[in-house]
């Protein structure tokens, strides 16, 4: 068994190493990482400049390289220059950070996996609700295993790959769940450069809009629990297309 | 009635001048584009660095600003700095060059867009099947025009944006579509520099996987007409939930 790993805070980050611990009890690892953080990245790629790729080690069963580029180009370039078939499994992060409810549109960890997704490979991000350099993976990694150990026996619907978040500290179980409503707010730190000019920094915070709904990833996370969302490749709303077809233009 | 445009081939595009044209007959323009051209940014955000903003014309009825950050950025600084309160639309492009199928997920125009989304503000994303800068727009925009009416005065679901292509030349007509199935293939070419370093472009042409369906955006564009996807921004696969509760954990 083949598996490609990356992540979106780069390849030096304590998640990774975490991840790639797991997956090789599954089989061959391969790791194309960003060469340095890359979170917000989403599905970015690398377009107005070229991209470098670093070789870094190589033995029996594990080979892991970095990459200047995003986590899609990460993956993009695995298939096309590193791989000779396809891979069994695409595995990211483990994500420093939460990448639930919308979170997931702006998460390069989640852009690498809905690559994954693309290339029709089953794909699976995992992301940790603890934004710490060194925050603790290790009550994760079981539930980790478990549902790898799932993904693989059961497989995946073509187009649809899984969004696991984890809560801070230790998961009481996993639940299968919707993904969250709601959105950042007060976004942006406007501050003044010596020299009198204005600058952002992006911060804010996230505010919850589920209603107290508790099927959501939002909600299982507030219960100590690890969420499991399965996630589309095709973004059609397929329940109001026949509406939509009524608009005589 | 007050507009936000956006797009992600930056402020001095051409196509973001002829959607402003067409804006302008509908209400008040507020314009916040990124400063250079950011293609492929997806729904990306600036989190390493700071962002600027900068102001060029202030005109009754009509404001415009570049901003260094992403498509994603632009809205989102938009809502936080700049408006009042919640625009009445929110348009993004017109692209130089297509995002329908697959590339909905790279493109910077659609990422916009999402965004505009999650801020409960009805939002379209239009893109020319063309990717010269000097493109002629002016064929889709009695479309846009048409297209825009029909969304101001019939509204979209929450969590449901338009993703709108227009083939090269005269569309001979509108038709809703879902999003097509293919990807980019052969992605990168492998350069060497004057240092004997590897480097990768990326590249590569799309490869349509749709199987003679013809109720694809794909589909559309191949016969002359506009393509209109609803986009969602809960990316929930709802269909799959119940069967993945049944894996026990």
């Amino acid at each position: 068994m083949k598996i490609l790993i990356t992540n979106d805070d780069g390849i030096k980050a304590k998640g990774i190493a975490s991840l790639i611990e797991v997956a090789k009890h599954f089989g061959d690892v391969l790791v194309v990482a960003p060469n340095k953080a890359r979170s917000g990245m989403s599905s970015a790629i690398t377009v107005e400049e070229p991209i470098r790729l670093t070789k870094h080690e190589s033995s029996k069963g594990f080979e892991s390289y970095s990459c200047t580029g995003t986590p899609v180009d990460c993956v993009k370039l695995a298939f096309d220059k590193l791989l000779d078939s396809k891979p069994d499994l695409i595995l990211s992060g483990i994500n420093h950070g939460s990448n639930s409810s919308v979170s997931v549109h702006y998460s390069g960890t989640m852009g690498a996996v809905i690559e994954g997704c693309i290339h029709q490979v089953p794909s699976i991000g995992f992301s940790l609700c603890d934004y710490h350099p060194n925050a603790d993976f290790s009550p994760m990694l079981p539930f980790i295993k478990q549902i790898i150990e799932h993904t693989l026996s059961k497989g995946l619907p073509q187009g649809t790959c899984l969004n696991v978040n984890a809560p801070k500290g230790i998961p009481t179980g996993i639940e299968v769940c919707r993904q969250g409503h709601g959105r950042w707010i007060e976004e942006f730190d406007k501050r003044t450069d010596p020299h009198n000019r204005d600058y952002y920094w992006i911060t804010g915070y996230y505010k919850n809009m589920d209603n107290g709904s508790n099927d959501t990833d939002n909600h299982v996370l507030e219960t100590q629990k690890i969420s499991v969302v399965p996630i589309v490749v095709d973004l059609t709303n397929h329940a109001f297309l026949e509406e939509l077809k009524n608009w005589t233009f």
